[in-house]
């Protein structure tokens, strides 16, 4: 077990690790949109996706994996609408071919967030 | 790893493998139920409990596994009043003991759908 | 592949075992706050939330591990105002560094479950 701190992402405000390495595979914890001091990044739904996925990304680099490496991806949206844009942004970014995922519509700790995505890579 | 399509289902209209093998884990993207085109099944809920399943048989056979190897499932329903008949399919189609499982409700992206499944099984 | 059901926890009354070991990795089922008899405990939020991390420790210590062992915990929440007064009890029964964590807002199947908590530990 080695807990995943990447050096520039900052201490989460919350009790956990932003990833956990265990055996073959490095655990994601859900990834939010941030601003670089870590506050919520509000923006063009575009742009809150990518931040949550430079956030995995950063979290895989600091336990020496990509994205290319995901095996299971679970993104959380806050509205069923998102689902097409959050799809367009998503495909440029994983790997070919991509993960599984789950994609489902849940409410969020903060009530600005629009997307939340965790994910599970493979090491081995 | 090695993405897992089987070949009757037909490729996601979204940006996912419907399995992923990485080591000696299969993980199973949310299935929900499908008509043959891949479009979403809208039918009494017992059918559309037993095609989300179908479809994570589909995956798991693809993928060399079977409903027994299941262990870990995440069970996503639309409304708190479908656990009773969800549980009366399910057990009949997993394996005795069965998996561990979260249930839980959610809103899905398409407005019809009220169940999804997914599905990690062991194939060591 | 090796189910968990603790001695002392009442067998579940939905087809799920508790806890199912696979390989290195031991996956617990999504733990309610309960009495002793296995229905839902309902009382003050703190008394929950300790209720429900007791049951996961059950689960772990009957499959041969410990809090400190975990390394990927989803957490369900039925309301954003709860998040706060969560993880006051959260950071106190965890490991340090914390494992991995996703937290959402859900609906449960019944209507007085306010925290539910699924969770992995590594055993390697």
């Amino acid at each position: 077990m080695q807990p995943i701190q990447p050096d520039d992402m900052p201490t989460p405000p919350v009790p956990l690790s932003p990833g956990m390495r265990a055996g073959d595979f490095l655990f994601v914890s859900g990834q939010v949109p941030t601003n670089a001091d870590g506050s919520v990044l509000i923006g063009d739904f575009t742009a809150e996706v990518n931040s949550a996925l430079d956030n995995v990304e950063a979290v895989l680099r600091a336990g020496g994996a990509s994205l290319a490496q995901l095996v299971k991806v679970n993104a959380f949206l806050s509205n069923a609408a998102l689902f097409a844009a959050f799809n367009d942004v998503y495909v440029k970014r994983v790997g070919t071919p991509p993960p599984a995922r789950t994609t489902v519509v849940v409410d969020f700790g903060h009530p600005d967030v629009r997307v939340e995505i965790e994910a599970v890579a493979f090491l081995g």
